[in-house]
């Protein structure tokens, strides 16, 4: 009994994803979705994301926390529209509030759609949001560990961002075990270095948004 | 239906979590819960307290994580019984597994277990596992907003270790600002600053445990 409900929620929330990519699709809007640990820098990726691209393209974020609005402030100060999700103790976003939050949208004239998940390496890897891609964050602090000790996400990663390299220097991290372990589960994915702190690597990462809005906005 | 799923779930882990706590003051052995963001150095934590305690204390360490056996072939070499439990996705520990650990182990011969929960800060708070009590382990790398955006842990934990202080030069951290969010949430919660680095605050962390182990001892 209790696998039958698991069933249906995950049903639920699949075929609700199904229909919000072709919603956006539709639209031809862009939506990402950026996963990670808490604090391997989402939201400062983000904040140097909308200074990035903010005159470039017209940008909404999708905010999932457990609690608190901090994140949602951060971004405030930007050209982009900010919708706060707080899950009141879920460890995950889930697809009927991504589409509550669309609802709000005015869809037709988005370019790009950012969402930050619940900061948690885990269950936001396991529900479709409706995204075109996943994104996982992972920073240098973290240990190179991290892809072989969490693989669904690393599997499933259409992007791998490796933050804080500027702390490499500082911290135990064996940069050809990461990628070894990344390509064991993940081969072809690619791997952005960046450092919110100094902006190295964040060009690469503009790019690759940049390219994918295109491919969508071209469908 | 699926609320009553999640009572009887809720209930089941919650009525086991009380029969083990019962178990090992039966048998005087106290039992610590770490938990924390992926890479904040619970594992690391765990080596320097085997090589510091194993002389003193008859030692066992459950390590709970999502797929591989890393950070238990890490404390291998320490004189310590290692049980791992992979949770196979799961984002938590739960009381069942937990108690079927320690069926496998000799609680009379034993002082202390602790418990490495997995990596994340949301899902393990929620599950009691019968332990003494839970400790939060944050590194300065994750920012100090870290209480303040997971507030069900920081409420529950009888102790925070602030982990990576070799690291506070390099990062953006206001300790005053994390102390504040810590206090709002968990007014007296003692508080040890490390480094597993440079062994910075490890003496109060053993002293922590003694006086833990004592007090279950003089029972």
């Amino acid at each position: 009994m209790e696998i039958q409900v698991l069933k249906r929620v995950l049903g639920a929330n699949e075929d609700k994803a199904q229909q919000i990519r072709a919603r956006l699709i539709d639209q031809r809007v862009l939506m990402v979705n950026l996963i990670s640990s808490p604090g391997s820098g989402k939201t400062t990726l983000l904040e140097q994301s909308l200074r990035g691209l903010q005159d470039t393209y017209t940008i909404a974020v999708i905010e999932g926390d457990v609690a608190t609005d901090q994140d949602a402030q951060r971004l405030q100060p930007f050209n982009a529209q900010i919708l706060l999700i707080n899950t009141e103790g879920g460890c995950h976003l889930s697809s009927p509030s991504i589409e509550t939050a669309l609802n709000t949208l005015d869809l037709g004239a988005l370019d790009l759609i950012f969402i930050e998940n619940v900061g948690n390496l885990v269950c936001p890897a396991g529900f479709d949001l409706g995204e075109h891609a996943k994104v996982a964050v992972v920073s240098t602090a973290e240990g190179d560990d991290k892809p072989a000790k969490y693989p669904l996400l690393f599997r499933q990663a259409q992007l791998v961002i490796l933050n804080k390299m500027d702390l490499l220097a500082h911290v135990n991290f064996d940069k050809e075990r990461f990628y070894h372990n990344l390509q064991t589960l993940n081969a072809d994915v690619p791997v952005i270095e960046t450092s919110c702190t100094t902006g190295e690597g964040l060009k690469g990462w503009f790019d690759w948004v940049t390219t994918r809005v295109t491919d969508v906005q071209s469908l």
